[in-house]
């Protein structure tokens, strides 16, 4: 948090009193509830992350303030625990695979990561075990992205293979006068592009799904995520779908990141037409925004379920402990210090679940935590949610 | 946790992004479980405390190594927080009185924590509240304790007045005989005593109630407590009493509460006699073991109504979500480090909840973490948690 603390990790000859130690490279907000299921079961957390501030290092003191694409850093970070994990799929797979031939568990796998952090891998994957993605192909030039066009017809979208979260990497071209822009906005001068069929959806869902070093598997029930400007901004549990589509919506999930060698909890989402029909968008080779419902509605949550995985220790329940839940994200609307203000009237709902990420500054869009309510029906939790996220902001001190 | 976080606080001129900034005295499981109540609602950390491993520094980065005791290292601590609560009862009221005239917010208060961290104190504030206890006196040499137990008859139970804790600081006279084993055991020559009538019970309950700065009072289930070696081994959620007692015991512990002016999370623990007679045992001016089962079993935890009661924010739900709840102390047997083995099976076992509080050293009695179940029944709730309890134990490393 200040520089006291950004210090060398020592050894601990005497400290041999933790159930495991955890690295988790990413210090965010996964990685932050990441650590507070962690803790209850003993573990040692340890965070390597650049940014001083980060919201998981006001719970881990033995955060290191470092480069995860710094070698060194990262092989002393990695020597100092027994486990390594991410909390995002920004880290090169091939310095992963530098760890695991030095002989460190990294889970997921380097393998693992390199098929999913990379969208064309990763979608190439999905359809060699079969499963339904929109169609894609790889474009290298603006001349590519036309030919493409033709083939899968407009609206096109066009996506960094690389590097992409919550919209950003994603740019959808109604028609060929758009490749320029597209081509500006992703810099495709610079970075490696690939574009997927405009698929027209009715329901985005997710499916959260666990997966342990044994190969023993448990889903989390399928959701319903709605997006506000690329970001997540409301998961309602279950989706209200029939009992056929989730049964057919999980087991694409499961068989998508069983095709990806996950070890973890891994984030599914899909996409379901009118007609029926699903398909994979995204693999997220982490915990997983649609899953933080998961924290009060479910038995075990996606995060001590992840570190069940990568830990080696059995896998927890996913069953939801109650009919239904709603998860709002609080997202922030101004470049501000990241002060909550609103506290007294959000904790005055009955049944509202407040989680703040601590974060430093506040900015458009920025998620700087979310709201969980268990209810009855949807329209019950939603309610009980809303009232709780709409009464928190986030101002500079007045 | 180690030398380099054993820093001073440092001024924090950019960081003003906590909800609220929350001091605790004492860094023990009972402030590891308040922290990990206050991470998610944005609260920032501090641990006061001697040991430099504590349970709750492996989760505060702004850990002060530092003895309480001391003025100098107190005031510095406070002048670093909004609010400053405590994780026992061993602070001294006068130090904290200080703190409070020094303008800083101390809750419990001085005054609260004076009239419960005095047995003597605490009983007399019972008795002028019109509540039942046992029949006790003060007493100040072997005369007295042998002229008390003809007055109030044998058994009687000698006790210090201050600093007593899992039966640390109680002796038990079977007849005048033992007075001389029991004056030289609990330190008459230099400790404060009292004598307590022998109350034979039939059944040990306990009521966690959060009273909040304005006075709003919550009340948790009563539950049923088993001591083993006066240590707190099992709770029972809800107990089996009927609804008339269970409203009577509450009345009770609300009014006991309100009798000490609490603010914050209070444990009571009661007697109840074959009769149906119920006496108040003991107040603790603090979350409590007793109220361990509230994370799972409950809407809002004692740890989290704890927070919202000292912080001034409303007090969140006591309903449990379950109809029974089982909670198991896991008690060192040896003077090992305290590293736990067999999270593996104890994790394999469904609906268990495992919560370890990172001590560095086990002990014989010593309490290093407990097991959680929910069930359908007591019964149900008992053999899940016993299955993973049982499952768990601290060995050095082989």
């Amino acid at each position: 948090m200040h520089e006291t603390r950004n210090h060398e990790i020592p050894p601990h000859p005497d400290r041999h009193f933790a159930s495991a130690r955890l690295g988790i490279i990413g210090g965010g907000q996964l990685a932050r509830m990441t650590a507070l299921a962690a803790l209850p079961l003993g573990c040692e957390i340890s965070i390597l992350e650049k940014n001083p501030l980060s919201p998981a290092a006001q719970l881990a003191p033995l955060t290191v303030n470092g480069d995860w694409a710094d070698a060194h850093t990262l092989r002393k970070f990695a020597a100092s625990v027994d486990v390594i994990t991410l909390e995002n799929e920004f880290v090169d797979s091939a310095v992963l695979r530098q760890l695991e031939e030095a002989g460190h568990k990294v889970f997921p796998t380097s393998a693992s990561i390199a098929l999913t952090q990379d969208k064309l891998l990763q979608k190439e994957a999905l359809v060699r075990a079969g499963l339904p993605v929109p169609a894609f192909c790889a474009v290298s030039s603006p001349e590519t992205i036309a030919a493409a066009g033709e083939k899968l017809g407009w609206p096109l979208v066009l996506k960094t293979r690389r590097n992409g979260y919550d919209g950003k990497g994603n740019f959808t071209l109604r028609s060929r006068a758009d490749i320029p822009d597209a081509w500006r906005a992703l810099r495709g001068d610079i970075n490696e592009l690939l574009v997927e069929a405009f698929w027209r959806f009715t329901q985005e869902l997710a499916v959260m799904v666990t997966r342990g070093r044994d190969g023993a598997t448990v889903t989390y029930p399928v959701v319903e995520t709605v997006q506000r400007d690329h970001v997540c901004h409301v998961v309602q549990a279950p989706a209200t779908i029939t009992p056929e589509l989730a049964a057919q919506t999980t087991d694409i999930a499961l068989r998508a990141v069983t095709a990806v060698g996950a070890i973890g909890s891994f984030g599914v989402e899909l996409f379901l037409s009118a007609t029926g029909e699903i398909v994979i968008n995204e693999l997220a080779p982490r915990v997983h925004n649609s899953g933080h419902y998961t924290i009060e509605a479910c038995a075990c949550s996606q995060f001590e379920n992840h570190l069940r995985a990568v830990l080696g220790w059995p896998l927890g329940s996913t069953r939801m402990i109650t009919p239904a839940a709603v998860m709002l994200n609080l997202l922030g609307t101004h470049r501000v210090p990241g002060r909550p203000l609103g506290m007294e009237r959000a904790l005055s709902v009955p049944g509202a679940h407040v989680h703040l990420y601590g974060k430093a500054m506040c900015g458009p869009g920025r998620k700087m935590g979310h709201v969980t309510a268990l209810g009855q029906t949807i329209d019950e939790a939603m309610a009980t949610a809303r009232l709780a996220a709409n009464a928190i902001h986030f101002d500079p001190i007045t």
